[in-house]
């Protein structure tokens, strides 16, 4: 099967609303149809599929007497609310489609090859991104990970159990990571660099710095209509007042601060809100930049807080410190790549991934593939199929540099 | 039953959450509590209970030979998300508990009298505030009221027949409205001035015109880590620029403009919005003044989301003209209430009530009850005791006015 079929064959599962995105979320029904999606193609390939203790998959092409640890290569197969079909998916995709490729040539692999899929990467359902890739290596303590819970009150325990998976099992695997001797992750890019350098695919120099915090305005819930202002301790306004001293402070610090989600309690239409709740998304180039950064923001919030008598908290869900993926395994990737005649730019990304985690623990690698709009988290991000193909085709060379030769 | 009793006979009636607050929307089974806890209430006492073809709720005590059109006092028992007990059911227990007052003083009426429950008052479930009285009154068609949909995709038509209710039937009631001769409400205060003014219940003197507008930004979803400040079209920070707008512009004309509710879509916190709505709930002492402030606020809205390249529009939902109460029944009923000794000073407010909605087909007034933290819409809504029986006393006193002689 070429990419395009095996591509197709992913793209209906949890595809939603008019405007084609996705909603493919950790533990549900959707995402067990992801999953026995890969199993299915893993076992069309004589893949051994299996999952690991966190829930992550994995499909093995088993070896006699490796050279070596495992060359793994995957990406993840979890959507944020109404995203694209490629964040994600490609690099799971491309990874089964590289391995084809390769097959088709009369390769065998000299050491153990992995496709996996990593588990909620994207955090949309318990809010801490690539939480199966910080189980797996210890990044997050497995007790508070069972405790996360979703926007409905499902703890995340609850939900691997709903999934036929043990809650009571997860946390590091060092046996499991000891044999992999290198992680090569294939993702669409979400900017526009590629298109600027006219590459179909390039390599990842390293991740921003980024984390996110829960901020929480907690005021006094009152009539709309009979609340004079000398009155009202309105959390909005401040809120308000965040969101906009958040874009200033990224503009002057040349970094990035979302806000993306916001909660205001009990939201009524005619009612002063008792608490506004939001999420501030932050980046950096460097992690000085983003602790002068965060403390601008927080510091601001702060004021605007006190000047409407409202009570602001601000609290640090997550963070991840910069990446720099091993310049070692990017050369010899580069050099694989030019000697195919495969251009690969080098281009540092602000977006965090599971191979940025991995790479406290292993030798981990990125290839990005051109995204001509640039959009992503949306359902019009996209990526041509000659890029796509072209994604598979490095991928490949650098899966038969790694593993095959 | 005394006051007291009755009131607590109610309280536990879509009490939600820790805080005590209540979730008391229409047609879902906690109204349909509500109901029951109507009829049953004024079954005890012998009065005729029915519903009227919108769903609001009457309860008649009857008489032969009739002086005069009707009397009918109450209010309504819904309530905004999390809102206050007292807000509503405050004046429909305190109907039937001042007419048991008049009855153990042994009077019968010489017309006809009644307690009413109007639906929807709070529009907390399908946006249109006083949807009952509007309906009664021709305020809104009856096709575009079964049209109105709550914020899961129900229609009014699908809930009313869910509760029992036929939605055909809805419009106006010219018969029923024919026969009644004035409406008075009584309602907590929902601001301060009683306090101020050391009085336990006051008369209202009219409602500032007051509207609600939807405005809605729609920009591009994108990638919160990878998109440049420059390529963004994130439509949080209009929204944001808008709220602090509308305060500014509330406080230059002396009026009041509030965003109590907002939903950020896709709602991620990785993620740019692809639209951000929100509710805009403006008031003002006239309907000049409202103009001018919403015209302001919808610049504001305009000239922020042109500078993030952001399109808006602002859709007016509902608007409710300015109502003095019929000024011949405010003097009777405080010349009613002077002669038992009953202070009530003559006030203003901001809040919009069934008895605004009546106000433009029939004589009506209403008598507010003090609310010391002038606290509404919010679990620490509340009234005292004592302040409650006084409120039952100059009903009572005002029923007797109307009604028994």
């Amino acid at each position: 099967m070429g990419f395009t079929e095996l591509w197709e064959s992913l793209l209906p599962i949890g595809r939603y609303g008019p405007a084609g995105g996705y909603r493919r979320y950790s533990f549900t029904g959707t995402d067990s149809d992801c999953r026995q999606w890969f199993r299915k193609t893993a076992a069309r390939r004589g893949l051994r599929a299996e999952h690991d203790r966190n829930g992550n998959l994995w499909a093995w092409w088993d070896v006699q007497d490796p050279a070596g640890g495992a060359i793994v290569t995957g990406s993840h197969l979890d959507s944020v609310p109404d995203g694209g079909a490629y964040d994600g998916p490609l690099g799971v995709v491309s990874a089964f489609a590289a391995l084809d490729l390769l097959r088709e040539r009369g390769l065998t692999p000299r050491r153990p090859v992995a496709v996996a899929a990593f588990c909620e990467e994207e955090g949309a359902r318990f809010g801490v991104a690539c939480l199966g890739s910080r189980l797996l290596t210890g990044a997050i303590e497995p007790a508070d990970a069972r405790r996360l819970a979703d926007g409905d009150g499902v703890r995340l325990a609850e939900a691997m159990r709903g999934a036929g998976l043990d809650p009571a099992a997860i946390g590091p695997d060092d046996v499991l990571l000891d044999g992999i001797a290198a992680y090569v992750e294939l993702h669409i890019e979400q900017g526009t660099a590629l298109a600027g350098l006219d590459a179909a695919v390039g390599l990842a120099a390293g991740i921003w710095p980024h984390g996110r915090w829960l901020l929480e305005f907690t005021g006094r819930a009152d009539h709309a209509g009979t609340t004079r202002i000398s009155d009202r301790r309105d959390p909005m306004l401040p809120f308000a007042a965040t969101v906009l001293a958040a874009r200033r402070a990224a503009a002057r610090h040349g970094a990035l601060a979302t806000v993306g989600k916001v909660i205001a309690e009990p939201g009524a239409a005619n009612a002063i809100s008792s608490a506004v709740r939001c999420w501030l998304d932050a980046r950096a180039p460097d992690e000085a930049t983003l602790e002068r950064l965060t403390a601008e923001i927080s510091a601001a919030a702060q004021a605007a807080a006190g000047e409407h008598q409202v009570a602001v908290s601000v609290r640090q869900e997550s963070v991840t410190v910069p990446v720099q993926f091993d310049p070692g395994l990017r050369d010899q990737l580069a050099a694989a790549l030019a000697a195919r005649d495969i251009a690969a730019p080098v281009l540092p990304t602000g977006a965090g991934h599971d191979a940025g985690v991995l790479a406290a623990r292993l030798p981990t690698a990125m290839l990005f593939v051109r995204n001509p709009s640039g959009v992503s988290h949306s359902p019009r991000e996209h990526a041509g199929p000659a890029d796509c193909e072209a994604g598979v085709a490095a991928l490949a060379a650098v899966l038969e540099e790694l593993a095959f030769r």
